[in-house]
């Protein structure tokens, strides 16, 4: 098969990268490749336990690619050849193409120290249907899930699963959930939540081994505590799908991720890469970042496409923001850039301002709920470093208001000037809006020194 | 009395201007007078007849002004001497300030070639308590209502009126409803949800006459149509307070509207203005504004406050952006900019946009309403001018997503390459996220020439 653009992957990035390539280059022909007959939404995977009850309405649909003249093939692609440019599939195909696209996403960590790991009913949430489904039906008999890491994927899972009437307990080694996302104050507000939702929450232990003849019987801690479980959910993070690019010679960085440039360009010329496989700096830092998320991967795919053919200076990767939203029960925890301990960590002068409001105006109109935003500021020169947000449904659109403030490198000034609409029934009051009272609170402490 | 800063008004603007003037000046002695005992919040008012149910429910409360040292007088301020910096009440007291920021708002139009507007049962929407408490009691009598002016104020009055069991007929002039705020194809299924929900909706004849003798018996229609009515009540637009200006010397607008500058000054030094009384001039076009929004009053107040002891390049209005959103039912109407219309009639080439989708992800999960933005586009260099989004509550955030990419003069390029958050519970997807996916069909119709 001889094709213009082939795109290895077929989830976010993959999907979102072949959709770009079409819009861009109609005249090119795009050809997907992708291991799963159906693909995913990938942050919709939690919700298919107590939400949506069912994987099937969780589907990815094939038909926007395929009615914008996308070919789709299900197949594993085994190898690259990086300088004859073609790639070989499990089935022996040979698929030549002039430009390449590598989205071979992640899979779930399951960690080779942890004692136990290899028992039956130890499980991870891989972005496989068929897993998915088998976990599923397995769940009927199970009652005590034990889950390890309280990231997001940890904290929507346990919720999900407690929802159908699990009992479960959640285990994050540091001193709270969500620790790569917010702050310990606003965190402690989540796990106050999912713990009245009946999650049992420890924090500030992780865990040891995994007991267990055959099948789960419980896990132990590092602090030495036994915990009964029927099975364990393992959310302890992703590691990038480094194999294929590792064996075709393209260089990896120190964390396995495939390494790109701003136009997400690999180390061989006409072979790019996005989504969870490929490198992220952070926006701000500059640090190699692991964060992965479906957005990012969604930003990278595009550019990466629109690159592919033609470079454009208008057109690159600033950095990872890392802006994303959780919700428990009616109340969301959002965030975008830096908490304040990563900045302080990081070693940027900072000062914080915090508001709290409702998002409705007045507080009285029915559905209202407390919105809270948190700013992080750089004190030296009042540029916006990053926000935290806990509110209704709303403030998942209101960190994107911040994310874009990011992006543009917006100042408190500016910010605190801004023009935002508002209304009675969709937002908070324009005299309250958290987010501009939180950044006079910021103001405040810079003008007191 | 003697004070730093004395505030003339006590709406969004004068309460804005009194909390930031004391935030940026704490040791400033801050006076604010107003005429209302109490306050209303402004855009909430439509909401006190079918939704909150009493105007106590929408009340800006005191408290925090007053915490904040702010000292509250009730009272009409009736004379301003601008060069002894002196103020009079209509009690006689002679307040002397070092500056001055007018806040004076506007006041419903009851237009004098309107026959019949004398008549009883003829009312307005004002800021002012206890005339719509008034209304609101005379409103068990009342059957029949004539809405004129289908802007936000009649659509929202309108809506509301309804839900109480009122027969009510909403009546515009132009072609469309919410002619200034949306092009034609969105206001038209903000007019089929209003219908469905019982609202008569009358466009492209204007009211030529109120008929009746001491009260209300119907309208006459400029082309002819009669209506009966118990009541009518004219949404026909504001006008800016400005006698007081006008008194003293202060130079107006040809729309009457006070004059000001970037920094909200007035053409005498000291005294500021801003909200409804203020000159505006819209962002892109540099014309002179209309726009009445409490949003951009708080925004305008901010500035005024942070720039009166000491200006600052950094804290300037950059013109009205006029981002607004309204509800009917469960879906939202929101707009920023210039709309399609608004932008040819301008003269600007352009290129639009638009894609529908939903606002979760996937579709299946509760509480998902479709979301479709319209994005208005230069392109010429690619800017963006405007939006219009409908959707569910979430829009009402969205909408200022793309307010601060208009402020940053973000353009198309830097949009779709744009990292944003999403969460299947609160937003779409970030594969096919609207406000990124209309950008695209830009970017098409700009690619193709």
């Amino acid at each position: 098969m001889q094709t213009d653009i082939l795109i290895i992957g077929g989830s976010a990035a993959g999907f979102v990268a072949a959709s770009t390539a079409k819009l861009n280059y109609p005249n090119k022909k795009v050809v997907l490749f992708r291991n799963e007959e159906v693909v995913m939404i990938p942050c919709g995977i939690p919700y298919i336990y107590g939400t949506t009850g069912s994987s099937e309405k969780n589907v990815l649909p094939d038909m926007g690619l395929k009615n914008a003249g996308v070919e789709i093939n299900i197949g594993e692609i085994t190898d690259i050849n990086c300088s004859e440019k073609f790639c070989k599939s499990s089935s022996g195909e040979q698929i030549n193409f002039e430009k390449l696209i590598i989205a071979t996403g992640s899979t779930p960590i399951k960690p080779q120290w942890l004692k136990g790991s290899h028992l039956q009913n130890v499980y991870v949430i891989p972005k496989n249907k068929k897993y998915l489904d088998s976990f599923q039906t397995e769940l009927e008999n199970i009652k005590d899930i034990a889950i390890i890491g309280a990231g997001f994927i940890g904290v929507e899972v346990a919720d999900e699963l407690k929802k159908i009437g699990k009992n479960v307990t959640i285990i994050e080694k540091q001193n709270q959930i969500l620790p790569a996302a917010f702050d310990e104050e606003i965190a402690a507000e989540a796990n106050a939540i999912i713990s009245e939702r009946g999650v049992k929450v420890i924090t500030g232990s992780g865990i040891k081994e995994i007991i267990g003849n055959e099948k789960v019987q419980g896990i132990i801690l590092e602090d030495g505590r036994e915990i009964q479980a029927d099975a364990v959910v393992l959310s302890m993070g992703y590691a990038p799908n480094n194999e294929l690019a590792k064996k075709c010679g393209l260089t990896l960085n120190e964390k396995g991720f495939i390494q790109v440039d701003e136009y997400m360009r690999t180390s061989v010329h006409g072979i790019f890469a996005a989504g969870d496989c490929a490198e992220k700096r952070d926006f701000f830092t500059r640090k190699i970042s692991s964060t992965m998320l479906a957005s990012t991967a969604c930003a990278e795919a595009r550019i990466a496409a629109m690159n592919i053919f033609q470079l454009s200076v208008l057109k690159t990767f600033g950095g990872t923001i890392a802006i994303y939203s959780t919700a428990v029960g009616n109340t969301s925890f959002s965030t975008a850039g830096l908490t304040e301990k990563m900045a302080i960590d990081e070693g940027y002068n900072i000062i914080t301002g915090v508001f709290e409001g409702v998002d409705r105006h007045p507080g009285a109109l029915p559905g209202s709920h407390k919105q809270k935003v948190k700013l992080i500021v750089s004190k030296e020169c009042g540029t916006i470093l990053g926000a935290e947000i806990i509110g209704g449904i709303s403030s998942g659109e209101l960190i994107n208001v911040v994310g874009i403030m990011i992006q543009s490198k917006m100042s408190l000034a500016s910010l605190i000037t801004s023009q935002i609409g508002t209304h009675p029934l969709l937002t908070a009051s324009p005299a309250a809006y958290p987010l501009i009272k939180a950044a006079e609170m910021a103001w405040k402490q810079i003008k007191m020194g």
